[in-house]
């Protein structure tokens, strides 16, 4: 019989309660029993990061990033120890780890740090052993011997660098949702799981609506060739599998998503001169703004204007550096706008096909709703429309391609 | 200037709120202003172990020791990372140690670790970089490399073990109370804080209504010579120091204390031959019954009655190994009390001061008291009165003794 060896990663929802802490032990139980081998990773249970924020928060103002971690991290330490004792219970033998244990080795970089080497022996010595070890995600050690957080949504970075050191044969990524769907399933119910998705259709799809692996755990996973399992907690039916190969099913359009998380900044009657795009968002940069989007129009006369997005808890900071700036770059003013969304089509057929755009600037248009912004890359197109439209949007987008249809069944564009 | 170097202890009360936490580092910063040199041991915030223990129960019955260390010492932790951001906010260096970053090297005894080695390099550095280290109690790694607690009340024993190895000038245990006194001071509003207790006094003492340092840290204290000053978190005022030096003031009676948290059984028609109480005692340890007072009687016609005390919760476990054994030993029956209290007297100078007995066996009469059991030591005397009589005892014995008054002022006994 072929062993097979799964690192399996279980998010905030999926521990977030005694019972569902024993719902996972009993489904790594269960593969423990079919004969797979499997390693564990967990997140923090439900809102306790978001708790351990708040506490800090009130105790300081500072919040020194060596001790953030240090706070930050007992939460999945927390979730591990709790996992690994609902297994015993079960009679599958499991031990905890956290980062340090577990052999991940990171930079100083508090709050973010990045992973210089995973030595996982402890755990590879767990597994030989028979046992399910239960590692914390998104921690580590530093090489000053500090504890190391990764920032939110590391769990996955975590589990892919795992699969990667243990040279496990998949890394299955455990959420509330089946799998990676062609849009938001709350919104459309004609919603499709996809069966198979690239890294690259993946990474160019937004957040909103649409749970997915967090960014930094996908490009780890592409770059490392680890094949990514997204998959529902508490189900036994396969969810969506990421790999390097394009789909089989060679569909022009994968997915239609939508973010109404950012705001829209544009500053006009900038002067069309070499330098001034760059001041501007060197200094965004330096205040740590996001920029997401950016879209700079035609010169008209000399000036031009620019507009960029970016998360809406950001424009304070942003409002504050652009003021600064609009004179000394010559400027004419800025103007922000909270009621943007955004809507993005997802494909790896697209950049071959150039009537996917007409196709969805006309149906925007059919439907009344104006396009404000306009981006695209070598998978996907973007529109910024009214905050208010953007589910329409993504409803009749989501029609108008057939994305409800298997590829095959789908007509031409 | 002479740099004094203090390790100062704060229990979970004290880092029980942010208020709380930022109050122990103003105190600690004021220290460090004052020149001192300062390093700080913190228990999990206030009922957060209870919590930790109740989730645990929760998610799982057979609860291993390796996992659940790993879960209980997050609290400290938790602590500890806290406490070094307010310090931070008050413009005091600062940095947290777990147990293991500290150097507690300890054994594989899960739940109740023994410190084997203090190696606390890191924390000596961070003291002579200027920076107040704040080290989470209680907690170590294992020669196996896993987290290990200490058990309750095991910040103390980090204390101590860390004034030790640091070769501090004192530790200091802060508590929610100026200092030990010489009795409960909600009992009895006459109970007089001691100025000095010695080590053997304050091990005698027993626990209810005097909080003083875990047992395990007095007996290390003595040990190693380590000066303890036990004192308000609060307050400026000096507490009670605790050293192996006799009183200076030479008293015969330092505190009356009692404790209710005990029953009694009695084990009755025990045949009078070798070897039967060592087989009665032998069952109840390995039933893991801590026995505290043992009373035997005089024997009478070949049989004895056999008493002693423990704590409530293991009535239980003690009944079980005790009815086993009766029909065994030939023994007649088993009667239980669960109504009981210890009234103790405690005083280095007791030993020769034979007048301390018959005065405390008249004064208890005379007010009614019967006595039920009697056991001694060196510097203690306890009686086992009604529980419902226990208070009035201590209020009559504090009286009697005078300790509401400084020892030098005290009549003759």
């Amino acid at each position: 019989m072929v062993v097979a060896l799964y690192v399996q990663k279980f998010g905030g929802t999926s521990v977030g309660t005694p019972d569902r802490i024993r719902e996972v032990a009993d489904h790594a139980a269960r593969c423990v029993k079919r004969g797979d081998q499997v390693v564990l990773v967990v997140s923090a249970m439900g809102k306790e990061t978001d708790e351990l924020l708040r506490l800090a928060g009130d105790v300081s103002t500072s919040k020194p990033g060596r001790e953030m971690d240090m706070l930050i991290t007992g939460g999945e330490r927390k979730a591990c120890a709790l996992v690994a004792m609902a297994l015993t219970d079960l009679g599958i033998e499991s031990e905890s780890f956290t980062g340090s244990q577990a052999g991940f080795l990171t930079d100083t970089t508090h709050r973010n740090a990045k992973i210089l080497e995973v030595n996982p022996r402890r755990i590879a010595d767990a597994v030989a052993a028979g046992k399910v070890p239960v590692v914390g995600g998104s921690q580590g050690v530093s090489t000053d011997h500090d504890v190391t957080f990764f920032g939110r949504g590391g769990s996955d970075t975590t589990a892919v660098a795992l699969a990667h050191a243990l040279d496990a044969d998949a890394c299955e990524l455990y959420t509330d949702v089946p799998g990676v769907f062609t849009t938001d399933p709350r919104l459309v119910p004609e919603a499709r799981k996809m069966d198979h998705i690239s890294f690259d259709e993946l990474l160019e799809m937004t957040a909103t609506g649409c749970p997915k692996p967090a960014m930094r755990s996908v490009e780890l996973a592409r770059s490392y060739g680890v094949k990514l399992h997204v998959r529902s907690a508490f189900s036994w039916v396969p969810g969506t599998w990421v790999s390097e190969e394009p789909s089989m099913e060679n569909a022009i359009i994968s997915a239609v998503t939508h973010d109404t998380s950012e705001a829209k900044m544009t500053v006009s009657g900038v002067p069309d001169q070499p330098g001034v795009a760059a001041k501007l968002f060197r200094s965004l940069a330096d205040a740590d703004v996001n920029v997401d989007t950016i879209v700079q129009n035609v010169s008209d006369a000399g000036a031009t204007d620019i507009s960029f997005t970016l998360p809406h808890d950001q424009v304070s900071a942003a409002t504050t550096t652009v003021d600064a700036l609009v004179a000394e770059i010559g400027a004419k003013g800025v103007v922000t706008d909270t009621g943007i969304g955004r809507v993005s089509l997802t494909g790896a057929g697209m950049q071959t096909n150039p009537g996917v755009a007409a196709t969805m600037f006309e149906t925007l248009s059919t439907s009344g709703i104006n396009i404000e912004m306009i981006s695209t890359s070598a998978i996907r197109i973007s529109c910024v429309v009214r905050e208010d439209q953007a589910d329409q949007a993504v409803t009749v987008l989501h029609a108008a391609f057939e994305l409800d249809k298997a590829p095959a069944d789908r007509s031409d564009i």
